[in-house]
């Protein structure tokens, strides 16, 4: 269980450095065939194939940074979820300001083949005007 | 396996109908006493008795009227999850007029003492404008 906490904080990092650096094939690796990404007033955002080209696209557009602080992981077999306060700034390649989204993250992992892969992904994150603190706790 | 899933079913349906006949009893039994709600621009909802202390004040103001489509429930060990397309009807007991909220919700499940109980719940819904049809899938 130790091991398999680790290697699911280890996933947040790398994810949070792949999507930093653009790196598609990193993010690639790190969830299911079949993973499905859930957001608020949207259709739920089904499988790899879509989310990394949804990522591709916004790539030529602007640039992503993120802080992850992880509240809780909890492992059972080869199912786990792990709960994280998300903050992400999209800063545009061209111009406009770069805009701040906050908020609580619920991720579900599965361990395939001995590794951990992301399988559903609850976000939500809302944007965050301009010069507010970002919510507590 | 199948007779958690089935649990897992249950627990939602009984959940619904104890929500729309107000029976904070019935809530109560139904959720971890740590059970954390995730909702996008708020503080976390930390604990049982700080949800049933709301809910209890809502019910003084309105009525709840749920809708649950279970697309998927997951179980491994004592832990589960279950994705849920919901639609909920606030009801004014006085004056205005209906408001519903529609979305997703991913919530997590435990077994303890032999029962599944919410432990975490992330609640992705969002207003639906007056007679615009809900978004699909």
């Amino acid at each position: 269980m130790q091991n398999d906490e680790q290697a699911i904080r280890d996933l947040i990092a790398d994810w949070q450095s792949a999507a930093a650096a653009g790196e598609v094939g990193r993010l690639r690796d790190m969830m299911a065939e079949d993973v499905v990404f859930l957001l608020p007033g949207q259709v739920p955002m089904q499988g790899r194939q879509a989310f990394l080209a949804a990522f591709e696209d916004g790539l030529k557009h602007y640039r992503i940074a993120s802080q992850a602080e992880i509240k809780e992981i909890d492992v059972a077999a080869d199912l786990a979820y792990c709960w994280t306060k998300l903050a992400v700034t999209v800063t545009p390649h061209q111009q406009g300001l770069p805009m701040q989204r906050c908020g609580h993250v619920l991720t579900i992992l599965k361990k395939r083949d001995a590794r951990w892969v992301i399988v559903r992904d609850a976000n939500m994150l809302t944007p965050q005007p301009d010069g507010t603190p970002a919510e507590r706790s």
